[in-house]
């Protein structure tokens, strides 16, 4: 099924140092248009306002999700493990280089807003007539269909689901790798080489050998330390409720028939809930950006005022709390609108959360998200059950409330705000 | 004059670790919308399409300059060197962060298509009356007028013009070690630690202690180097080439009266060539794409077939060749037009050439654009006079012909082409 | 009291990349004799047999610990904290640079061996009569008093104390750096610029800031896996047993009057309990090295065999139990000895064991041992008290009970040993 | 011929990430003694006290050597080049291992004082009845002779010759970047994986595939710079000149009769030129510098002085002459007597000089010391013919000569010689 390309490609990687790419099918996927789209989404939405360097696309990652699982499908054939099946290698390397096909300009905030899900998109662009589903059809009739079902988890060898999208998988060993890389926070720095050579294929998943458990560890706080460092940066998700707030706005006008100064296809479409798959492939983080610029000379003030704080990045500030009850929530509400300002768009709260590894619970069987380790006598165990470091963090929550608004009008509002609420807001 | 900050503030970066911010005007610099805009504007144009990783910013650049250069002043400093003018450290640092203000996107294809110049649209910035404008101004009426001389290189103080634009400047150093960084190319690491404990000021200029000579025959290696694997990539090449076609396309269109599905304020004025500072900040590699993602769907198939090539990444191939004269040269345009080839667009020939390092010419005096080397006695000696290296390559241009073209096209018409054309670009 | 040199001299460091060398004082400190006797003795002892790269020496150690003291100093300076008291920063760097001073050749099993100290061999060597004691005394007559009073920990300033030996000491951040790099295992890499930038002198101590609560929490889980996976390797107390077996074996032949084919000064008086400093500065691992080569040869044959073991690296191997109890161990040595072994030398019970950090405990003052995070509002808090993290590894040992043994000798008295205790040893 | 091991092992190994060993002949050499004696020999003799943490060994290296050959030899076999024969791969590997097992204490300065030669050693340690030779024979009767052969450069098929000693050799690649780690200095690193992926077995040598041609430019530039950076540094070279000083007065000495306060075996053998292999394998830098080391007590002033110069760092002082012809040495030499100094022992004269590369001279066959290049069209041409920069720097020699000479003698000495004389040494 396999179709090696004559000579090798290879793509330079500031993280894996080389991408290789050794199949013909490969090779002409990363062609496609589909995939070179992936170029104009970045892998970390907004937070390049937060940490300068991460200016890096889904493009990049999706190579390297592919490059690791080439890696670990690699190590597996080289040693002739009897639970892997190589067959199902041409399948998996698709799967794990398109498994972010679908994601939309700002993913996160963009499906929050339009309720729409990256997923599905993924799945739809693999099986609906584009350039990505032709080269597959190459391979097999079915052969589409079989991709976007590792990517919806249905397909039938639990293994190869387990590759692409596991606890283990090689999605996050890139992504904390890749953004450490390009933050430039070394918190993500996981022994990947050890962590590679210490994956088995056993009876239907991927398992860790027990004499790696300490790299586990370590990746393990790697993604915790990420989570809390990188990825819940108040700063960063101060820029994604602005986000949200935008495209809220800017569909409420449009359903109250506002007439914008600047409108581009599809995003009519997109405020209707309408869009095929042609026009989401349009769709890329180069329009959003033109469209809020442009925005930023609309009339209606409220939407010309968050596009100009997305685009020139004067963000909202934000308040620390750690624990804030929903009376006290209403009571702010209230006393906001009391004071002047809009209690929807001016003040946000947020209470990010994060569980950083989900353990084994006595009496069930084991879950798709565990981590198991391999012992000598083939014994599996789950690592919280080994591993003292796991057992302790894996209860961890740790949200704290923060209460994000616009500095400048509150300043305005805040003597007509009752003391107690302001010293909340006063810094 | 310094303002400083209650408390520094630092940007994390991955070149530099953490960028240092001291003093009140930088900090106010750098929240302009003028200074946000960089963020929109890739350091290296289309060379993302090459080395999918360098997707970096001229903001971050731009940042890594100033902190370079910060880091220069503060050892001149307190070493007390007394050749430098302390009172002259803000202009400096001023100059060194804004120096890349006025670039353009795709800036040097832009450029090229527009006869524009990045200099000249940074010192308007600078003086225009913008953000930048009004925070200048509040270190002194006079300052706005300093900053801009010295990225003109008219500043009275020679030394101040030498650290932000001479043959050893922050920007060298820095776009040396970031291209680095977001490609993967390792030749472009230098000892900087090293390079900045050489520098000594002297004389009006920036000089390098004798010790120093291996650290800078090694910049000197990598930015050889850098210009040949990175900077002058063929793949790169040809994207720009591609742009700056889109960019004439667009213009003989617009001045033929055509009417574009898909137009933007300000692309018509730009065409027109009268562009405000305040239309020019409108400008963004954002504005662009999304101005060519939308022509892909124009009537006017030439500029719709580039535009796709642009966005989808469907480059012109090209053939190298070590010699090419003008007899040749003409020949191949004839035949391409006999063969129904657009001899215009359907052929680009290009010759990348680069000095690596320009030499003192015995009888003449020291130029700007030389290293010199200080040795225990005071005595000042140009770089290539002690370095047998930097003799030996400074005399490298390396020039070679580039023949790019759109491959698809060129193989239907090959069998229109003599045999002689012909065998140039069959692989 | 400090005594610039008229130019700064630097080091080349891997780890710190230059070390600065800025006083006389500390120059000549360097050149000394007993500091380069450093050079000759390796800060991992026998880790080097476990990790091939672990090859360096205290000198390189101390260097690094006298550069990061150098740079909280030159930052605690350079931000005019009122609680750091400048005078006695030429005091402190002495300190940093000299801690280690009196470590004898693979340190921790000559200290075990010989019931010795190196603290008070440090202290010995810089109050009696040696390079460092003159040149110290050039500073003031009480000076090497002061140095020995702080590595002794009674001087009268914590906070100088604090900065050589306390929870976040210079001594830690540069062996977690250095022992990392040079053993190639990359869980030892700590923002140690970050961790600088957040320290702060207050009220006698160093604390940190709140806000570097994340760079701390990495230190310490660098610090948990360096201990697991580096210092406590299995290995690594494979060759130490074997050294504290080789120093108790020719101690107890000395005692005995054996008469040694080899023997070299001060060896003899080392097993006597007698060595003056002047003796104890002959000693390094050369020494330490060469008469265990010699001994090789020794008709002892216990001796012989262990220094065969030791030279060319033909360790005990091990078991690991998680359970143990006394009478169990009884039981092993009691079937040893029937069997034929010797239950002495043939078998050692390991069980090491770490506390990752000691929190605070309620009701209970400040420790010095504890990690204080200062607010901004000026409030101290131990940091388990605000760190999930911290407080969820705080109180995990983790040890496991190890037997070493000749495997060689074992294998043959496997067949006399109980079946259950044989099972324990096999394989 | 391969004896797999069921499962591989690996070494932790900071330049390499892992070293990772699958034959079991391999694994066997490596435990042996004559193999683990090289952890006793420092990789740069005595760098370590130009460079502090180049206290890397001959092991580290040896296991480097054997890494980056198994990788080409994997590559090569992965992409089943005709030109490769597979059944040579365990000689490659064990020769490559090997290749450095003869090796001395402090080699290249005993080979001078001795006029032994490593290579040699390395043949009889191979041949002569050690541990090796006996694992060796196990593969065939003549095995060790093959790998012998293959260190002497006479085996019959020239390709596994050319990659252990060839002018792209494993062991240099290893050691550029393995020194340049150590050190810290960072000019030796290359990019390894580029060069390894763009090697060809092509008629009995290896060749680089043309676009590989900047990988060799910045590899032969990163072997220029640590030559004159590192291999060549004037204070290594100093303390190489006191280590054959000491050897050279020991012998005299020896030779004269004179009755050592120590002596230990096999130095006097050593004296004497009669060393078997048995007695060579018991010499290692530990105990040269235990002979040292006690050395500094002899009766002997000069041999006293010189050793105690050596283990206390005090090395002698050097100064550096563009041009110094063989007259002027004369009368330097004439003066030094009059003064009253040692012209011997107070004065050596150095010439460091290197070739960067050896350039193809027209009208000769290939060299074997020559990089070739294969092109798309299978012709080779020798490196130089295609890169300018090769070109240039292929000529440079750079040598320049240094006087070294014992400061605190020649300062009393200075009135005592002519003023032309006296000029050249004072600072």
């Amino acid at each position: 099924m396999k179709q090696p390309l004559t000579e090798e490609k290879v793509f330079k990687d500031p993280v894996h140092n080389y991408i290789h790419v050794q199949d013909t099918i490969i090779w002409r996927l990363i062609n496609t248009k589909e995939f070179q789209r992936l170029r104009r989404i970045r892998q970390l939405g907004t937070s390049y306002l937060t940490f300068h360097g991460a200016e890096h696309s889904r493009f990049s990652h999706s190579l390297g999700v592919y490059e690791i699982t080439r890696r670990i499908i690699s190590q597996f054939e080289r040693s002739g493990y009897k639970d892997w099946m190589p067959e199902e290698s041409l399948l998996t390397l698709c799967a794990a280089l398109l498994h972010d096909l679908g994601h939309g300009p700002f993913s996160h905030s963009i499906e929050e807003a339009f309720e729409m899900n990256h997923e599905d998109w993924t799945c739809r662009i693999i099986l609906e007539d584009t350039e990505i589903t032709a080269i597959l059809r190459d391979v097999a009739e079915d052969f589409p269909g079989k991709v976007a079902s590792v990517i919806s988890k249905t397909y039938e060898h639990e293994i190869v689901v387990n590759l692409v999208s596991g606890p283990l998988d090689a999605d996050r060993m890139d992504y904390l790798l890749r953004d450490a890389y390009y933050t430039g926070v070394n918190y993500g720095t996981i022994d990947i080489d050890r962590i590679l050579r210490m994956l088995r294929p056993y009876h239907g998943r991927v398992v860790v050998k027990e004499s790696g458990m300490h790299a586990i560890e370590d990746y393990l706080m790697s993604r915790y330390q990420m989570y809390w460092q990188v990825y819940f940066h108040p700063v960063t998700r101060s820029s994604e409720i602005i986000l949200r707030q935008i495209f809220r706005r800017a569909k409420e006008l449009y359903q109250s028939g506002y007439e914008f100064r600047f409108m581009i296809d599809p995003l009519g479409d997109l405020f209707r809930g309408e869009v095929t798959v042609e026009q989401y492939l349009l769709l890329d983080e180069a329009m959003i950006q033109t469209a809020f610029m442009q925005w930023t000379l609309e009339k209606d003030e409220l939407l010309s005022d968050l596009c100009s704080r997305f685009i020139h990045r004067k963000l909202y500030k934000y308040v620390e709390m750690e624990n804030l009850d929903s009376e006290t929530i209403d009571e702010i509400r209230r006393s906001f609108a009391v004071a002047g300002l809009d209690a929807d768009y001016d003040l946000e709260i947020d209470f990010p959360t994060d569980l950083p590894y989900d353990v084994f619970r006595p009496g069930q069987g084991f879950d798709s998200k565990q981590i198991l380790l391999l012992d000598r006598h083939d014994k599996l165990r789950e690592i919280s059950e080994v591993s003292d470091i796991v057992r302790s963090i894996s209860g961890i929550h740790r949200g704290r409330y923060h209460l994000y608004f616009p500095q400048d009008k509150l300043q305005k509002a805040l003597p007509m705000l009752p003391s107690s609420i302001a010293e909340i807001f006063a810094k």
